[in-house]
Protein backbone atom coordinates (compact mmCIF):
# COMPACT_ATOMS: atom_id res chain seq x y z
CA UNK A 1 0.00 0.00 0.00
CA UNK A 2 1.10 3.30 -0.66
CA UNK A 3 2.20 5.62 2.24
CA UNK A 4 2.53 9.11 2.33
CA UNK A 5 4.21 11.35 4.92
CA UNK A 6 3.24 14.84 5.00
CA UNK A 7 5.05 17.58 6.00
CA UNK A 8 2.78 20.60 6.80
CA UNK A 9 0.14 21.20 8.56
CA UNK A 10 -1.13 24.32 7.24
CA UNK A 11 -4.36 24.76 4.93
CA UNK A 12 -3.29 23.19 1.70
CA UNK A 13 -1.89 20.35 3.92
CA UNK A 14 -5.12 19.67 6.01
CA UNK A 15 -6.60 19.43 2.54
CA UNK A 16 -3.98 17.35 1.03
CA UNK A 17 -4.28 14.82 3.97
CA UNK A 18 -7.88 14.71 4.15
CA UNK A 19 -8.16 13.71 0.47
CA UNK A 20 -5.91 11.17 0.25
CA UNK A 21 -7.18 10.01 3.23
CA UNK A 22 -10.68 9.60 1.56
CA UNK A 23 -8.85 8.17 -1.35
CA UNK A 24 -8.00 5.66 0.18
CA UNK A 25 -3.55 6.19 0.78
CA UNK A 26 -2.30 5.45 4.45
CA UNK A 27 -0.93 8.56 5.83
CA UNK A 28 2.07 7.25 7.21
CA UNK A 29 3.40 10.57 9.65
CA UNK A 30 2.22 14.08 10.11
CA UNK A 31 5.43 16.40 10.19
CA UNK A 32 5.08 20.16 11.53
CA UNK A 33 6.76 22.40 14.13
CA UNK A 34 4.74 22.27 16.92
CA UNK A 35 2.28 19.72 18.53
CA UNK A 36 -0.70 21.80 18.57
CA UNK A 37 -0.73 22.17 14.35
CA UNK A 38 0.45 18.30 13.96
CA UNK A 39 -1.49 16.59 16.30
CA UNK A 40 -5.24 17.62 15.64
CA UNK A 41 -4.42 16.82 11.72
CA UNK A 42 -2.84 13.32 12.33
CA UNK A 43 -5.96 12.24 14.51
CA UNK A 44 -7.95 13.50 11.80
CA UNK A 45 -6.19 11.29 9.19
CA UNK A 46 -5.04 8.17 11.67
CA UNK A 47 -1.28 9.01 11.30
CA UNK A 48 1.37 9.22 13.45
CA UNK A 49 3.20 12.79 13.87
CA UNK A 50 6.66 14.12 15.00
CA UNK A 51 7.68 17.91 15.50
CA UNK A 52 11.39 17.03 14.47
CA UNK A 53 12.62 16.02 10.91
CA UNK A 54 14.98 13.78 12.37
CA UNK A 55 12.12 11.15 13.00
CA UNK A 56 10.97 10.95 9.51
CA UNK A 57 9.33 7.71 8.51
CA UNK A 58 11.40 6.86 5.51
CA UNK A 59 9.89 3.48 5.15
CA UNK A 60 6.84 5.52 3.64
CA UNK A 61 6.32 5.58 -0.43
CA UNK A 62 5.84 9.44 -1.13
CA UNK A 63 7.37 12.32 0.79
CA UNK A 64 4.86 15.51 0.84
CA UNK A 65 6.17 19.25 1.42
CA UNK A 66 3.25 21.36 2.21
CA UNK A 67 5.00 24.27 4.02
CA UNK A 68 4.74 27.64 3.16
CA UNK A 69 7.13 28.97 0.31
CA UNK A 70 9.91 30.32 2.38
CA UNK A 71 10.40 26.78 4.44
CA UNK A 72 10.37 24.63 1.40
CA UNK A 73 14.76 24.95 0.86
CA UNK A 74 15.16 24.83 4.50
CA UNK A 75 12.81 21.25 4.97
CA UNK A 76 14.59 19.92 1.86
CA UNK A 77 17.97 20.28 3.25
CA UNK A 78 16.77 17.70 6.00
CA UNK A 79 15.34 14.82 3.57
CA UNK A 80 17.38 12.33 2.24
CA UNK A 81 15.18 9.42 0.66
CA UNK A 82 17.07 7.65 -1.61
CA UNK A 83 14.75 6.93 -4.64
CA UNK A 84 11.92 7.83 -3.28
CA UNK A 85 8.69 10.52 -4.64
CA UNK A 86 9.53 13.46 -3.17
CA UNK A 87 6.86 16.28 -3.86
CA UNK A 88 6.67 20.21 -3.34
CA UNK A 89 3.18 21.65 -3.49
CA UNK A 90 4.20 25.18 -4.34
CA UNK A 91 3.23 27.17 -7.58
CA UNK A 92 6.20 29.71 -7.36
CA UNK A 93 8.92 27.38 -6.28
CA UNK A 94 11.33 25.74 -8.97
CA UNK A 95 11.03 21.88 -8.58
CA UNK A 96 14.90 21.59 -8.71
CA UNK A 97 15.37 22.73 -4.23
CA UNK A 98 14.38 19.15 -3.86
CA UNK A 99 17.19 17.69 -6.07
CA UNK A 100 19.32 16.53 -3.41
CA UNK A 101 16.33 14.77 -1.57
CA UNK A 102 16.05 12.13 -3.87
CA UNK A 103 16.76 10.91 -7.55
CA UNK A 104 12.53 11.29 -7.89
CA UNK A 105 10.89 14.34 -7.07
CA UNK A 106 9.01 17.33 -8.60
CA UNK A 107 5.62 19.22 -7.60
CA UNK A 108 1.78 18.71 -7.26
CA UNK A 109 0.51 22.13 -7.30
CA UNK A 110 -3.66 22.71 -6.62
CA UNK A 111 -4.71 25.95 -7.84
CA UNK A 112 -7.09 26.76 -5.16
CA UNK A 113 -7.64 28.95 -2.23
CA UNK A 114 -7.43 26.83 1.03
CA UNK A 115 -8.75 27.97 4.08
CA UNK A 116 -8.63 24.77 7.14
CA UNK A 117 -12.19 25.77 8.16
CA UNK A 118 -14.20 25.23 4.47
CA UNK A 119 -14.58 22.25 2.88
CA UNK A 120 -14.01 22.23 -0.55
CA UNK A 121 -14.57 19.71 -3.36
CA UNK A 122 -10.91 18.52 -4.72
CA UNK A 123 -12.40 16.99 -7.56
CA UNK A 124 -12.63 20.40 -9.08
CA UNK A 125 -9.49 21.50 -8.44
CA UNK A 126 -6.90 21.65 -11.03
CA UNK A 127 -3.53 20.61 -10.23
CA UNK A 128 -0.50 21.46 -11.54
CA UNK A 129 1.87 18.42 -12.28
CA UNK A 130 6.21 18.77 -12.72
CA UNK A 131 8.36 15.56 -12.51
CA UNK A 132 12.03 15.49 -12.50
CA UNK A 133 11.53 12.69 -14.84
CA UNK A 134 9.19 10.75 -16.72
CA UNK A 135 9.15 8.15 -13.81
CA UNK A 136 8.20 10.94 -11.31
CA UNK A 137 5.95 12.75 -13.42
CA UNK A 138 3.92 9.88 -13.91
CA UNK A 139 3.72 9.13 -10.21
CA UNK A 140 3.17 12.61 -9.55
CA UNK A 141 -0.08 12.44 -12.05
CA UNK A 142 -1.18 9.20 -10.37
CA UNK A 143 -1.27 10.50 -6.90
CA UNK A 144 -3.52 13.80 -8.60
CA UNK A 145 -5.55 12.04 -10.51
CA UNK A 146 -6.73 9.76 -7.11
CA UNK A 147 -7.61 13.76 -6.02
CA UNK A 148 -8.59 15.73 -8.51
CA UNK A 149 -10.31 15.34 -11.94
CA UNK A 150 -8.11 18.59 -13.56
CA UNK A 151 -4.96 17.35 -13.78
CA UNK A 152 -2.49 19.26 -16.03
CA UNK A 153 0.79 18.85 -16.45
CA UNK A 154 3.19 22.39 -16.35
CA UNK A 155 6.26 23.78 -16.26
CA UNK A 156 7.73 25.87 -13.61
CA UNK A 157 6.77 29.46 -15.92
CA UNK A 158 3.74 27.77 -16.62
CA UNK A 159 2.47 27.57 -13.07
CA UNK A 160 4.14 31.22 -12.08
CA UNK A 161 1.96 32.91 -15.14
CA UNK A 162 -0.89 30.35 -13.49
CA UNK A 163 -0.66 31.74 -9.78
CA UNK A 164 -0.11 35.57 -11.09
CA UNK A 165 -3.40 35.36 -12.59
CA UNK A 166 -4.54 33.46 -9.68
CA UNK A 167 -3.68 37.16 -7.56
CA UNK A 168 -5.53 39.14 -10.01
CA UNK A 169 -8.84 36.75 -10.33
CA UNK A 170 -8.41 35.79 -6.27
CA UNK A 171 -6.93 37.92 -4.35
CA UNK A 172 -7.58 41.44 -5.68
CA UNK A 173 -11.34 40.41 -6.41
CA UNK A 174 -11.33 39.97 -2.62
CA UNK A 175 -9.79 43.01 -1.78
CA UNK A 176 -12.45 44.81 -4.12
CA UNK A 177 -15.50 42.80 -1.87
CA UNK A 178 -13.52 44.12 0.80
CA UNK A 179 -13.24 48.01 -0.41
CA UNK A 180 -17.23 47.26 -0.85
CA UNK A 181 -17.85 46.04 2.15
CA UNK A 182 -16.43 49.01 4.17
CA UNK A 183 -18.51 51.31 1.94
CA UNK A 184 -21.24 49.45 2.60
CA UNK A 185 -20.74 49.47 6.41
CA UNK A 186 -19.93 52.95 7.18
CA UNK A 187 -22.70 53.84 5.50
CA UNK A 188 -24.75 51.64 7.80
CA UNK A 189 -25.66 48.96 4.54
CA UNK A 190 -25.37 45.47 4.41
CA UNK A 191 -22.75 43.46 2.50
CA UNK A 192 -25.92 40.79 2.31
CA UNK A 193 -27.34 43.35 0.15
CA UNK A 194 -23.96 42.97 -2.69
CA UNK A 195 -24.21 38.91 -2.43
CA UNK A 196 -26.64 38.35 -5.64
CA UNK A 197 -24.54 41.17 -7.63
CA UNK A 198 -21.38 39.23 -7.10
CA UNK A 199 -22.86 35.82 -7.48
CA UNK A 200 -23.96 37.13 -10.92
CA UNK A 201 -20.99 38.71 -12.11
CA UNK A 202 -19.01 34.96 -11.45
CA UNK A 203 -21.90 32.97 -12.95
CA UNK A 204 -21.71 35.13 -16.35
CA UNK A 205 -18.24 34.45 -15.86
CA UNK A 206 -18.35 30.92 -16.55
CA UNK A 207 -19.81 30.89 -20.12
CA UNK A 208 -19.33 33.87 -21.74
CA UNK A 209 -15.75 36.23 -21.92
CA UNK A 210 -14.95 39.01 -18.62
CA UNK A 211 -14.24 41.52 -21.33
CA UNK A 212 -18.01 40.94 -23.18
CA UNK A 213 -19.41 40.85 -19.90
CA UNK A 214 -17.83 44.37 -18.46
CA UNK A 215 -20.72 47.00 -17.43
CA UNK A 216 -20.68 50.03 -15.42
CA UNK A 217 -20.18 53.53 -15.51
CA UNK A 218 -16.40 53.09 -16.76
CA UNK A 219 -17.16 50.56 -19.87
CA UNK A 220 -20.18 53.03 -20.70
CA UNK A 221 -17.93 56.00 -20.16
CA UNK A 222 -20.96 58.08 -18.24
CA UNK A 223 -18.90 60.62 -16.82
CA UNK A 224 -21.70 62.28 -14.95
CA UNK A 225 -21.41 59.15 -12.85
CA UNK A 226 -18.20 58.64 -12.62
CA UNK A 227 -17.21 62.28 -11.50
CA UNK A 228 -19.88 62.05 -8.99
CA UNK A 229 -18.24 59.00 -7.22
CA UNK A 230 -15.05 60.25 -7.41
CA UNK A 231 -16.85 62.68 -5.62
CA UNK A 232 -17.61 60.63 -2.87
CA UNK A 233 -14.67 59.27 -2.64
CA UNK A 234 -13.04 62.48 -1.93
CA UNK A 235 -11.92 62.02 1.76
CA UNK A 236 -10.40 58.55 1.43
CA UNK A 237 -7.59 59.18 -1.19
CA UNK A 238 -5.94 55.45 -1.52
CA UNK A 239 -9.99 54.32 -3.01
CA UNK A 240 -10.11 57.18 -5.15
CA UNK A 241 -6.64 56.03 -6.50
CA UNK A 242 -7.72 52.71 -7.18
CA UNK A 243 -11.40 54.03 -8.52
CA UNK A 244 -9.35 56.17 -11.29
CA UNK A 245 -6.98 53.75 -11.82
CA UNK A 246 -9.16 51.03 -12.49
CA UNK A 247 -11.79 53.45 -14.23
CA UNK A 248 -8.66 54.98 -16.40
CA UNK A 249 -8.34 51.12 -17.70
CA UNK A 250 -11.16 49.93 -18.27
CA UNK A 251 -12.13 53.03 -20.75
CA UNK B 1 -56.13 44.56 -12.90
CA UNK B 2 -53.06 46.18 -12.20
CA UNK B 3 -51.94 47.31 -16.06
CA UNK B 4 -48.17 48.59 -16.39
CA UNK B 5 -46.35 50.24 -19.28
CA UNK B 6 -42.70 49.94 -19.74
CA UNK B 7 -40.57 52.83 -21.48
CA UNK B 8 -37.31 51.28 -22.21
CA UNK B 9 -36.15 47.63 -23.99
CA UNK B 10 -33.05 47.08 -22.68
CA UNK B 11 -31.34 44.94 -20.08
CA UNK B 12 -33.79 46.29 -17.53
CA UNK B 13 -36.54 47.07 -19.25
CA UNK B 14 -36.30 43.24 -20.65
CA UNK B 15 -36.12 41.61 -17.31
CA UNK B 16 -38.63 43.68 -15.51
CA UNK B 17 -41.08 43.08 -18.43
CA UNK B 18 -40.88 39.54 -18.29
CA UNK B 19 -40.87 39.28 -14.53
CA UNK B 20 -43.89 41.48 -14.03
CA UNK B 21 -45.89 39.22 -16.51
CA UNK B 22 -44.99 36.40 -14.90
CA UNK B 23 -46.07 37.66 -11.60
CA UNK B 24 -49.63 38.20 -13.38
CA UNK B 25 -49.24 41.74 -14.18
CA UNK B 26 -50.77 42.74 -17.65
CA UNK B 27 -47.99 44.79 -19.50
CA UNK B 28 -49.83 47.60 -21.25
CA UNK B 29 -47.53 48.87 -23.76
CA UNK B 30 -43.75 48.93 -24.25
CA UNK B 31 -42.08 51.87 -25.55
CA UNK B 32 -38.92 51.95 -27.15
CA UNK B 33 -37.34 54.33 -29.72
CA UNK B 34 -37.01 51.85 -32.70
CA UNK B 35 -39.67 48.85 -33.36
CA UNK B 36 -36.21 46.51 -33.74
CA UNK B 37 -36.00 46.70 -30.00
CA UNK B 38 -39.62 47.47 -28.95
CA UNK B 39 -41.38 44.56 -30.96
CA UNK B 40 -39.70 41.85 -29.64
CA UNK B 41 -39.86 42.31 -26.22
CA UNK B 42 -43.92 43.32 -26.92
CA UNK B 43 -44.20 40.18 -28.41
CA UNK B 44 -42.45 38.39 -25.25
CA UNK B 45 -45.12 39.64 -22.95
CA UNK B 46 -47.96 39.46 -24.77
CA UNK B 47 -48.54 43.53 -25.01
CA UNK B 48 -48.70 46.55 -27.72
CA UNK B 49 -45.92 48.61 -28.40
CA UNK B 50 -44.81 52.26 -29.85
CA UNK B 51 -42.05 54.09 -30.59
CA UNK B 52 -43.65 57.64 -29.86
CA UNK B 53 -44.28 59.11 -26.29
CA UNK B 54 -47.41 60.41 -27.72
CA UNK B 55 -48.84 57.13 -28.10
CA UNK B 56 -48.72 56.74 -24.35
CA UNK B 57 -51.76 54.92 -23.07
CA UNK B 58 -52.74 57.31 -20.52
CA UNK B 59 -55.31 54.03 -19.02
CA UNK B 60 -52.88 52.19 -18.13
CA UNK B 61 -52.09 51.87 -13.65
CA UNK B 62 -48.15 52.12 -13.48
CA UNK B 63 -45.66 53.88 -15.62
CA UNK B 64 -42.60 52.28 -15.29
CA UNK B 65 -38.99 54.30 -17.03
CA UNK B 66 -36.29 51.71 -17.37
CA UNK B 67 -33.94 53.64 -19.79
CA UNK B 68 -30.68 54.70 -19.60
CA UNK B 69 -29.64 57.17 -16.80
CA UNK B 70 -29.24 60.15 -19.44
CA UNK B 71 -32.69 59.55 -20.82
CA UNK B 72 -34.55 59.78 -17.97
CA UNK B 73 -34.97 63.17 -17.95
CA UNK B 74 -35.99 63.34 -21.45
CA UNK B 75 -38.73 60.74 -21.47
CA UNK B 76 -39.68 62.47 -18.35
CA UNK B 77 -40.41 65.25 -19.56
CA UNK B 78 -42.95 64.06 -22.29
CA UNK B 79 -45.13 62.19 -19.47
CA UNK B 80 -47.78 63.63 -17.79
CA UNK B 81 -50.34 61.12 -15.73
CA UNK B 82 -51.70 63.04 -12.69
CA UNK B 83 -52.35 61.11 -9.98
CA UNK B 84 -50.82 57.87 -11.64
CA UNK B 85 -47.44 56.49 -10.56
CA UNK B 86 -44.62 57.07 -12.35
CA UNK B 87 -41.23 55.07 -11.13
CA UNK B 88 -37.80 54.71 -12.63
CA UNK B 89 -34.79 52.17 -12.26
CA UNK B 90 -32.21 53.82 -11.67
CA UNK B 91 -29.74 53.90 -9.18
CA UNK B 92 -27.72 57.19 -9.46
CA UNK B 93 -30.58 59.59 -10.68
CA UNK B 94 -33.14 61.07 -7.98
CA UNK B 95 -36.15 60.30 -7.73
CA UNK B 96 -37.10 64.55 -8.17
CA UNK B 97 -36.78 64.09 -12.14
CA UNK B 98 -39.84 62.94 -11.64
CA UNK B 99 -41.80 65.86 -9.89
CA UNK B 100 -43.81 66.97 -13.31
CA UNK B 101 -44.84 62.93 -14.80
CA UNK B 102 -47.73 62.87 -11.69
CA UNK B 103 -47.93 63.51 -8.36
CA UNK B 104 -47.28 60.31 -6.92
CA UNK B 105 -44.04 58.72 -8.24
CA UNK B 106 -40.81 56.74 -7.08
CA UNK B 107 -38.05 54.80 -7.51
CA UNK B 108 -37.47 50.76 -8.22
CA UNK B 109 -34.22 50.09 -8.49
CA UNK B 110 -32.89 46.30 -8.65
CA UNK B 111 -29.83 45.88 -7.72
CA UNK B 112 -28.51 43.57 -9.88
CA UNK B 113 -25.71 43.41 -13.51
CA UNK B 114 -28.55 42.25 -15.95
CA UNK B 115 -27.63 40.96 -19.49
CA UNK B 116 -30.93 40.30 -22.17
CA UNK B 117 -28.94 36.99 -22.91
CA UNK B 118 -28.61 35.81 -19.08
CA UNK B 119 -31.88 34.70 -17.39
CA UNK B 120 -31.20 35.24 -13.26
CA UNK B 121 -33.86 34.77 -10.21
CA UNK B 122 -35.52 37.80 -9.82
CA UNK B 123 -37.05 36.66 -6.56
CA UNK B 124 -33.20 37.03 -4.96
CA UNK B 125 -32.21 40.38 -6.48
CA UNK B 126 -32.53 43.18 -3.82
CA UNK B 127 -35.40 45.83 -5.05
CA UNK B 128 -34.67 49.72 -3.40
CA UNK B 129 -37.41 51.79 -3.20
CA UNK B 130 -37.97 55.35 -2.65
CA UNK B 131 -41.47 56.85 -2.98
CA UNK B 132 -42.58 61.06 -3.37
CA UNK B 133 -45.16 59.81 -0.81
CA UNK B 134 -46.44 57.23 1.55
CA UNK B 135 -48.95 56.03 -0.61
CA UNK B 136 -46.44 55.99 -3.50
CA UNK B 137 -43.79 54.24 -1.62
CA UNK B 138 -46.51 51.23 -0.36
CA UNK B 139 -47.43 51.08 -4.00
CA UNK B 140 -43.65 50.75 -5.26
CA UNK B 141 -43.14 48.38 -2.21
CA UNK B 142 -46.23 46.22 -3.19
CA UNK B 143 -44.92 45.80 -7.01
CA UNK B 144 -41.33 45.26 -6.23
CA UNK B 145 -42.93 42.35 -3.44
CA UNK B 146 -44.07 40.35 -6.28
CA UNK B 147 -40.85 40.78 -7.88
CA UNK B 148 -38.23 39.92 -5.29
CA UNK B 149 -37.78 38.60 -1.45
CA UNK B 150 -35.41 41.30 -0.65
CA UNK B 151 -36.90 44.90 -0.80
CA UNK B 152 -35.91 47.72 1.12
CA UNK B 153 -36.87 51.38 1.64
CA UNK B 154 -33.80 53.02 0.84
CA UNK B 155 -33.00 56.95 -0.19
CA UNK B 156 -30.88 58.49 -2.97
CA UNK B 157 -27.59 58.99 -1.18
CA UNK B 158 -28.19 54.68 0.11
CA UNK B 159 -28.73 53.96 -3.37
CA UNK B 160 -25.61 55.88 -4.31
CA UNK B 161 -23.33 54.23 -1.34
CA UNK B 162 -24.76 51.25 -3.04
CA UNK B 163 -24.06 51.99 -6.20
CA UNK B 164 -20.82 52.90 -5.46
CA UNK B 165 -20.10 49.42 -3.63
CA UNK B 166 -21.10 47.09 -6.60
CA UNK B 167 -18.66 49.31 -9.01
CA UNK B 168 -16.41 47.78 -6.45
CA UNK B 169 -17.45 44.35 -6.37
CA UNK B 170 -19.25 43.99 -9.85
CA UNK B 171 -17.98 45.83 -12.38
CA UNK B 172 -13.70 46.23 -11.07
CA UNK B 173 -13.79 42.43 -10.29
CA UNK B 174 -15.09 41.31 -13.83
CA UNK B 175 -12.39 43.84 -15.20
CA UNK B 176 -9.65 41.97 -12.90
CA UNK B 177 -10.97 38.43 -14.42
CA UNK B 178 -10.35 40.15 -18.14
CA UNK B 179 -6.75 40.82 -17.22
CA UNK B 180 -6.17 37.45 -15.39
CA UNK B 181 -7.69 36.12 -18.57
CA UNK B 182 -5.52 37.99 -20.88
CA UNK B 183 -2.22 36.53 -18.49
CA UNK B 184 -3.56 33.63 -19.28
CA UNK B 185 -4.11 33.81 -22.77
CA UNK B 186 -1.22 35.21 -23.71
CA UNK B 187 0.65 32.30 -22.48
CA UNK B 188 -1.69 29.72 -23.86
CA UNK B 189 -3.39 28.81 -20.46
CA UNK B 190 -7.43 28.48 -20.47
CA UNK B 191 -9.18 30.63 -18.47
CA UNK B 192 -11.06 27.46 -17.30
CA UNK B 193 -8.28 26.81 -15.01
CA UNK B 194 -8.82 29.68 -13.02
CA UNK B 195 -12.91 29.02 -12.86
CA UNK B 196 -12.92 26.83 -9.39
CA UNK B 197 -10.38 29.63 -7.81
CA UNK B 198 -13.05 32.14 -8.87
CA UNK B 199 -16.03 30.32 -7.38
CA UNK B 200 -13.53 29.46 -4.17
CA UNK B 201 -13.10 32.89 -3.55
CA UNK B 202 -16.95 34.11 -3.88
CA UNK B 203 -18.02 31.42 -1.88
CA UNK B 204 -16.20 32.47 1.16
CA UNK B 205 -17.58 35.65 1.19
CA UNK B 206 -20.96 34.48 1.62
CA UNK B 207 -20.39 33.34 4.74
CA UNK B 208 -17.05 35.00 6.41
CA UNK B 209 -16.02 38.55 6.05
CA UNK B 210 -13.70 39.85 3.06
CA UNK B 211 -10.77 40.84 4.89
CA UNK B 212 -11.03 37.72 7.08
CA UNK B 213 -10.56 35.58 4.38
CA UNK B 214 -8.43 37.91 2.12
CA UNK B 215 -4.71 35.29 0.79
CA UNK B 216 -1.77 35.73 -1.83
CA UNK B 217 1.32 37.51 -1.72
CA UNK B 218 0.62 41.24 -0.64
CA UNK B 219 -1.18 40.12 3.17
CA UNK B 220 1.33 37.47 3.89
CA UNK B 221 3.77 40.33 2.64
CA UNK B 222 5.62 37.50 0.61
CA UNK B 223 8.06 40.11 -0.88
CA UNK B 224 10.47 37.92 -3.14
CA UNK B 225 6.71 36.75 -4.91
CA UNK B 226 5.65 40.22 -5.07
CA UNK B 227 8.83 41.29 -6.97
CA UNK B 228 9.18 38.16 -9.30
CA UNK B 229 5.58 39.26 -10.43
CA UNK B 230 6.39 42.95 -10.65
CA UNK B 231 8.85 41.67 -12.78
CA UNK B 232 6.53 39.00 -14.81
CA UNK B 233 4.49 42.62 -15.79
CA UNK B 234 7.41 44.63 -16.69
CA UNK B 235 6.27 44.61 -20.42
CA UNK B 236 2.97 45.90 -19.79
CA UNK B 237 2.91 49.22 -17.34
CA UNK B 238 -0.58 49.47 -17.06
CA UNK B 239 -0.89 46.04 -15.67
CA UNK B 240 1.99 46.47 -13.23
CA UNK B 241 0.57 50.05 -12.07
CA UNK B 242 -2.39 48.34 -11.03
CA UNK B 243 -0.46 45.37 -9.42
CA UNK B 244 1.05 47.90 -7.70
CA UNK B 245 -1.20 50.30 -6.33
CA UNK B 246 -3.64 47.11 -5.12
CA UNK B 247 -0.94 45.12 -3.84
CA UNK B 248 0.48 48.56 -1.67
CA UNK B 249 -3.02 49.13 -0.39
CA UNK B 250 -3.59 44.82 0.49
CA UNK B 251 0.10 45.24 2.78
Amino acid sequence: MNRIVIIGAGNIATHLAMNLKIAGFEIAQIIARTEASAKPLAEAVSAKYTCDLKNLDTTATYFMIAVSDDEIANVAKQIRVGEKLVIHTSGSTPMDVLKDCSTNYGVLYPFQTFSKKKVLNMRKVPICVEGSSLEAQKNIVFLSRQLSDSVQVMNFEQRAVLHLAGVFACNFTNYMYAIANDILAENNLSFDLLKPLITETVDKVQSLSPREVQTGPAIRKDMKTIERQEKMLEKQPDLLEIYKLLTKNIM
